[in-house]
């Protein structure tokens, strides 16, 4: 981990085109086909983007994030077309590199704001990059909460364990995002992603330990450095199983994974 | 609403079966799959019981909520084999009703619970059963951000704008869970549904104060009864379009929509 | 079997509106777009249809047939709707009902075809039902080719297994349809599904020996009678099961099963 | 097209692992749950081949077929680990490539046969090769009925034209079989897609004309050449488009479409 040139990582914002409006229009659609539907497309996105090795997060469904792929234009643009084949709605896509993912996203998040709003009937399928594929590395570190199962899922209120796990992705997720430009997302049972620059193992447990501090509640990460999320995101998992089987509280993967 | 009989609702909680030890065996699955699979089978719930007039949440993906329907053993039976005929995984269901949305998914819980750890290889496709179907009536709140489009979407870094989203997603869970026993969760864009007893106007006006006193963030909110939480929540979307065009905080659907 | 009350079943013909047309607009669309497009909504169509036990078959994919169902047009418009919020095509849906599937359907074609044409622009999400739901009982009977796995498919050419697949398949659908006013449809694999009036062994036994003159392949066929086409077809099914054990070519269903 | 370069074509035969006991283990599932697993199966896979250019045909379910794509070894093992990661099946694959599609079929075929039974519980997730990617080309035809919508389905019943059309697929797949090494699909509505070595116009015009003097109804074909179905198929389907416009047989795109 010594290499001294800086990670570039790639971010994508898939924004539903003039969504909100269509979703009362002509009056408002049953909220589970809409559930349906936005699920359906986060899947399909994940799909697509994951099998090119990057990482997809449903962000609020109507905004979806693409990070850590080394995806072209063309291949945004067939994925705008294969919504448009199967949806009723259309995607805008803003895609940005640059060496955090934080600065990447904001990219991103300006070329489609450049492009209309997001409720502007006129703005249709902008497909917006900032430039040549730019992406040479990304590190992915895999957090979850330790023995979730045995201390809150076998006992408590599922409800309150949800609100337990949501507190601890959000505080986690204002931590990396003030401290490493890093972008954390909650992804199933309580397990938390965030997608990094090049950070060292001591400040993986600075984040773990600060969210111990405000909330209570023992995490435990693996993290990994790859070409691609998916296999910086592989070693992430590997390491964190070494933590189930040792015990510890922090673990890199023991090599990059590309 | 001065009906004195009150209101019985059902709760579903449905858990993957040993879901956490299936993702890494025999070694980590790829993320993205993770989540193409977790987003589709939530859209299956949805379809599912939606189609019979319920609202689903995602809740934890592994931990996935269904309140608001009056589906009796046999459909939830029926749904556990649709799971058990199309994905790699299994499900089991608890299912509890009660006089609010926490008490009923509480006692949903406590009957998964008592037949055994979310993570015991042995206890697969579990259907526990509080009683008959004892659904009468649901409350369904629709919250969203004023103007969130202008102030927030097309003006800050998308990832910002998911933190205060989850932010005011998380701070008005908690109230509504402690002072009215309600259950609420972020369905996508910058929207909540709170699923509630009987409650007053000026009980969500409340709730929308509190939101704002702690985030800065005004929302506002339309809410409607019925016996089912799509009639509840049909009401509830045309109450929240009542707010956006009358410039409203609360609006009440006109009557109880079944 | 004595029954002297003649059965009655429901027919409906889904048509996607204006689809020829759309596939070509603004240019031809990709072709395998097209066919996950058309595939899932044929699987959408299965789930609603089969969770009320009815069963689906793809037909022309354009033009699919829900057969044995008791549906009222109240779940059909519901299906139309999910078509509308999940796709971009929309479909129109006849529904018949009478003593034959073959006169059914007709009655379902008979009446999309007075409300224009499948390719009329302006036809869109008609819903044609000739009354209410009169389904009283259907026959369902699955045939498939003795032995197939040992005779043909570790054996030929996949190819051609295919074509003997088909030939066999619309041998049979023919004499079924001029026979018995039966409606037959290929289900995958090697199985051929007959949604039939009441029909005696013996019929059964005479259309495997038609297929048999006429093609050289041997099938086996396992009916039964029921309510709803998942109620006979389930019976069937367990007959064929029979078939296969005991070396028999027709098996009828121990008992109506309802 | 005077390329003296012989085109070669890969196929590939997906076939599901045990799937015929599967389906009636420990008792036979319900029809539409099946039908919709095989859809959705399917429909994945045509996303997949799609997305790298190829096309798929659903073949007879547990057997498809992916034509004129170039994908590698691991292109295609990833697809077995999305099937196992999302499916309650397994899928195997064998990958042929040689001068014409029936060959190259045949070859994979042949791999899987060799590497075990269909219904042999222990051949599972099987990837047979025969050697690197050697796809330099395909020729595809893309043929429908003249007057399909006016001479059929506005007019007859929806099954006698689904008869007519299977009647029509089937007699053009045997021809383009035993004359040309091609294999043929009915894709949907009136359409036909023929994946070919590289043939004149001519020798559609006879095909048209040999099935206009078996069946009486009249086709129409436009076809292309290039490195990919995708690439070919588009060229295809524009001169489909000709074909219609302009009232010919038969159309050829106008230039290799790569």
């Amino acid at each position: 981990m010594t290499d001294t040139t800086p990670q570039r990582v790639q971010a994508a914002l898939l924004q539903l085109d003039n969504y909100g409006p269509w979703t009362v229009t002509p009056e408002p659609r049953r909220e589970p086909e809409l559930q349906a539907l936005q699920a359906r497309l986060y899947a399909d996105f994940a799909d697509f983007v994951g099998g090119r090795d990057g990482y997809v997060f449903y962000g609020r469904f109507d905004n979806m994030v693409a990070l850590g792929g080394a995806l072209d234009r063309s291949a945004y643009a067939r994925f705008q077309t294969r919504v448009e084949n199967r949806y009723p709605v259309t995607a805008s896509i803003g895609v940005g590199h640059d060496e955090t993912p934080a600065a990447a996203l904001g990219a991103a998040s300006g070329l489609l704001q450049e492009a209309g709003s997001a409720q502007d009937g006129d703005r249709r399928e902008v497909l917006a990059v900032d430039g040549p594929v730019g992406a040479t590395g990304v590190t992915v570190a895999h957090f979850d909460v330790v023995d979730a199962t045995g201390t809150y899922t076998d006992r408590d209120h599922a409800y309150d364990v949800e609100l337990v796990v949501r507190e601890v992705a959000d505080t986690l997720s204002r931590y990396m995002r003030t401290e490493h430009d890093s972008l954390s997302y909650f992804v199933g049972g309580d397990n938390v992603i965030a997608v990094c620059p090049d950070l060292s193992a001591a400040a993986f447990d600075r984040a773990v330990e600060h969210v111990h501090d405000r909330t209570g509640v023992r995490l435990q990460v693996g993290f990994g450095r790859g070409t691609t999320a998916v296999a910086a995101g592989t070693g992430a998992k590997h390491a964190l199983e070494t933590c189930r089987e040792a015990d510890k509280r922090v673990s890199a993967a023991p090599a990059a994974s590309d």
